[in-house]
């Protein structure tokens, strides 16, 4: 069933067996996953890294299996660091055999099995530390959301060894709670304080063609901030007490904004509370659009897609203002160096943008989900594949990130392992799920939303087709699309995403110069595509000043630099302290320059000002004498690899002077 | 005793009997005190304010006397918002008779004497709430911290009105304490959590000449920071609670660095901790160098002095750059829009100032002194005297202080009463003080620290002296101190501080020009005056352009605005929001203008540079084109009258370009 009939197909992304990624570029994390995070990660879930904030993870299943005597350790959601560890395992497998690694993988699955209860249910905290507590506090506990991430777990295992047993124990689980919860009388009309369940039910349907997991998906999006509101009902119920102060009657509930359940998702007009939570339940209302004729569903995705992307989203493509609740804020709130800009929360967006790229594909979602990719997502990753961030501030002042309390949670390097280690295998699932994010397709027409190098095999028109792309991005702005077989015959369309941080995009078929129908911010092709056909496209790589809008206090006066899909920033390492001190006149030239460093990287040089302090003997805190103004060379360099080199000050937005 | 031959007497305040404020701007605020404030604040007192955060306050000493039935309410030190009442009441009586506020006082004060227990104790919290607890937790129940506030009411009220009957109250409760702690076998080497007492004890034994009290208060001072610590000691013995966590056994005590008691005061090098509490300590060590001869101590006094004042201070004399325990951070950490700058800590610093001002007439004690009180304390107090701000932050920004966790200490508006309540009622009796910190004497030098006009008796050189200072500030730039009759004849010497802002100050003499001998600030007239004599002074009061040391993170490329002692802010209500947007040019002109709103200022008119968003239509958050500049005419007001008209947007630090 679809929406219009003047909508066209819905999209959907590619079985990622077809898609090798091949970038010079991407194939490095993708590597990177594979040969070092993979590994790395397996040893933190273990215990086994030294001076890392322990995991506890693999124990908790092992105690909760009968395999060890013990306490339960870690956060109530410590088992979704496996979860997703495994989610990651399978997509790698899809891509490329590794016996040792599946071995590891089927182990893991095996004592999960022995973890799962008779019933199907499956949480390695309330199993071990609160038997009698389960499922009675959904506003805090995320027992959904640790099912979710094991259903993703299973559906991407599945898709990559086509084993099954991880799958079952999925569904058994998946059954479990679909029992319990729902529209029934006998049933709890209740639902997750952390969404995530809901767009792993759709994945749990689209690979077992089970249409009560689709059902019970939409029943949980749509009883989502009904009045009587399930959480305050629960709360009363269980002695309005909370998980995190226990023992402590509180005088009121957590506030339903940061649960996205103070209305029902179909008012809700702009993005509030956490916002992993916040883009995890998008992607999930998205997706319910996909499957069922749902416009008013549509218009609220819609709504806060342009809501979080034009009054609260960083220049990097990340979200959340506070660290107060990982939150969103307000509208044009975006402080630079207390913000918190989680790395999940941008894989978040990357998932919501890719499925409003499904429903209707516009050159804004690809733009934004290229923002996220290229530049938080990878900032959260040390180039050693060993060390993370969490939080992905704009700006960062080490002295203050120890000595502010109001910075701690800005650190000025990457972490071996956090306590909460959410963002870690997060961004190894999606990394080495990037062939995902590359196309998504209908019957007849590939789009190309992100330049990542790769190959794959597509039915379009009824053809099955071998595409190559190649691109030299982020560094040159030179890619192309090549058909490199094609049976039979017929017409098909390939769409190119133009980033809108390409002032002039050109595009060549076999060398002759085109200009295609645009429409969104796609470039159509439509032909009857032969073998050895290639669209070339060449993008407008000059480096560009990026201006806040006026209402974005924090950036007054301010510019950023990108280049390509690459936003600059200023390291200390490059330009010495204070980087406040640091402003670039307005009509300087960017130049680029080859730099070697950080693997290769095309940094952004310039004439800058420095107000300098050269009366070291006389300092006043204040005084009348404007500061002395030299003009040193400066040098930007991508800010996503920035804290790879000596660690220091960092800074995004720099004074315009 | 005295530290050393070189030093000249240290001089003293001058008893507020003698001193009559006369000030055209200063008696607004004395009148405002004496009218509206301490009426307000009684009413306030005892939970008759509507809409207010109720006090409980008198209620508590009621129950505490066995005069009503019921549950102690507030924090645990609210009987001192009582006792700053009382002490301001004193201050206001020794310069005007007010029978009806004398006897409002006696009559509490016979409520205090019901209260107070047999043995002395007087402390309505622990009375009625935790008999047993008594001190067992200095470290965090300001048992000592009450106390010394009752002692400095005591002192005030003893002098404003000669009534013993306070005094032997506040005697007794000192007496208790002082057999309780000491350095003897038999007492607790103990001190307060929160440093009050020791200051006080030195105006007890000011008053009463009791030497046990100013060694009480140097006990309590030197005994700070020893190890073992006395605090870790305590928190051991009572089961590692807290009082703030009751019934949870901490793992680990309260740092001792927010307590200033991680090391001995006089090793401390820089300040830290929790404002309020530094400052009041740094004052009780300057007046025990000024009793005391103690190198060591008065060397601390100044190294600390020297870190707040050159490191941590900002342009409005505030301190505090963390709501994170109302406390320093470090060195040059001076947020503009997240900082504390409590207004009790800059009434402390004031405290401080006045202290090494009498040690030594250094004109930047002065200098600091002015600025607190001409900017922080007054901003803390609205123009109804019915306002008051606890934070006083450099920029607001309404919509976050709502909507930004981080800045919900950022009162956009000033509220009618606090749930901690320690800022309107201290400000109150520092302004009603005020005559305590316009001059101090020595046997033959009458120093003139702050430009407020008065009429004050004195006695110089052996001689009966009555002066008057008459002064513009802050509005022009003439000031005079005459000597309007002088009994006998003999040489004494008019010392006048130089203000730092006045890069030209011109002194006559009876109408002849003046070079007279400057000295660390100050000019020295010494004559054998006669009635009738003048010194002339002109300031120049140019307004002026203050940039921070480039260190200063926060301020980088911007500018603060200062006339005569005072900084001036930018309003909504003047210049429209968002205020981040506008900029001045480095070369406008600054142009002061008369005007009549707040009670008739000087204002500074400024043709200013704004980048608009004139395309209403498409406004995306991030752009490559550069904001459009237009050039309205902006208005500077003084800082400290700000949020007295329509509620908006402030900022002091503005955008230079």
């Amino acid at each position: 069933m679809r929406i219009s009939n003047h909508q066209p197909d819905f999209s959907r992304p590619i079985d990622l067996k077809n898609v090798r990624i091949t970038d010079h570029y991407w194939q490095a994390y993708v590597n990177l996953v594979n040969n070092t995070i993979l590994p790395y990660q397996w040893e933190a879930l273990n215990d086994n890294v030294s001076e890392a904030e322990p995991s506890h993870c693999i124990r908790n299943f092992r105690i909760t299996a009968g395999l060890e005597e013990g306490e339960y350790s870690g956060f109530f959601f410590q088992d979704t660091d496996l979860y997703k560890w495994l989610e990651a395992v399978g997509f790698s497998l899809a891509n490329k055999p590794d016996e040792k690694l599946e071995q590891l993988a089927d182990e893991v699955i095996d004592l999960l099995a022995l973890a799962q209860q008779e019933d199907g249910y499956l949480n390695t905290y309330f199993t071990i530390k609160e038997p009698q507590g389960r499922w009675t506090n959904l506003m805090d506990c995320h027992e959904m959301y640790s099912a979710g991430h094991l259903i993703e777990a299973a559906v991407a295992y599945y898709q990559g060894t086509s084993k099954t047993k991880l799958l079952d124990i999925a569904r058994r689980l998946a059954d479990h709670i679909d029992r319990l919860f729902g529209p029934e009388e006998h049933q709890i009309r209740g639902y997750d304080g952390h969404q995530e369940i809901e767009l792993a039910l759709v994945k749990l349907y689209e690979v077992t063609g089970e249409q009560r997991y689709l059902d019970f998906a939409s029943f949980l999006i749509n009883e989502r901030g009904q009045e009587p509101n399930f959480f305050h009902a629960e709360w009363e119920a269980r002695g309005r007490i909370s998980h995190w102060n226990p023992g402590v009657v509180q005088t009121r509930p957590q506030l339903l904004e940061y649960l996205q359940a103070h209305k029902p998702v179909r008012e809700q007009e702009v993005a509030v509370g956490h916002a992993v939570r916040a883009v995890y339940m998008y992607s999930a209302m998205a997706d319910l659009v996909i499957h069922n004729a749902d416009p008013d569903l549509l218009e609220a995705c819609r709504r806060l897609w342009s809501n979080m992307v034009n009054k609260q989203m960083y220049v990097t493509g990340s979200i959340g203002s506070t660290h107060h609740g990982e939150a969103f804020t307000f509208d044009y709130d975006l402080p630079n160096d207390t913000n918190y800009s989680e790395t999940c929360a941008s894989i978040g967006m990357i998932f919501f943008a890719r499925r409003m790229l499904q429903l209707e594909p516009k050159g804004e979602y690809g733009d934004i989900m290229e923002r996220a990719f290229y530049n938080t997502v990878t900032a959260g990753i040390g180039l050693d594949g060993k060390h993370y961030f969490y939080v992905n501030p704009m700006e960062v002042w080490p002295a203050a990130s120890k000595g502010n309390p109001g910075k701690h949670h800005i650190k000025a390097v990457r972490q071996k392992w956090y306590g909460c280690a959410c963002c870690p295998p997060n961004a190894a699932r999606l990394l080495i799920s990037a062939g995902q994010y590359v196309y998504t397709a209908n019957s007849d027409t590939l789009y190309t939303h992100l330049y990542i190098g790769n190959e794959t095999e597509i039915a379009l028109s009824g053809r099955n087709v071998l595409v190559r792309l190649e691109s030299g991005l982020p560094w040159n702005g030179n890619a192309s699309l090549q058909v490199v077989s094609a049976e039979g015959s017929g017409s098909f369309t390939l769409a190119m995403r133009i980033p809108s941080w390409s002032s002039e995009t050109i595009f060549h078929i076999n060398g002759v110069p085109q200009q295609p129908i645009i429409r969104d911010g796609y470039a159509y092709f439509t032909n009857d595509w032969s073998s050895g056909d290639s669209i070339a496209v060449q993008f407008d790589m000059t480096p560009r000043r990026i201006y806040a809008h006026p209402q974005v206090r924090a950036n007054a006066g301010r510019v950023a630099l990108q280049r390509g899909p690459l936003v600059y920033c200023f390291e200390e390492t490059d330009n010495a302290s204070p980087l406040s001190s640091l402003a670039l006149p307005k009509n300087a030239e960017l130049k680029c320059v080859q730099d070697p460093t950080l693997g290769g990287i095309v940094a952004i040089e310039v004439e800058g000002i420095r107000a300098e302090d050269l009366d070291e003997m006389y300092t006043p805190l204040y005084r009348s004498a404007p500061p002395i103004l030299t003009t040193p060379r400066l040098r930007a360099v991508p800010y996503t690899l920035w804290g790879n080199r000596e660690h220091g000050e960092m800074q995004v937005w720099i004074r315009e002077s």
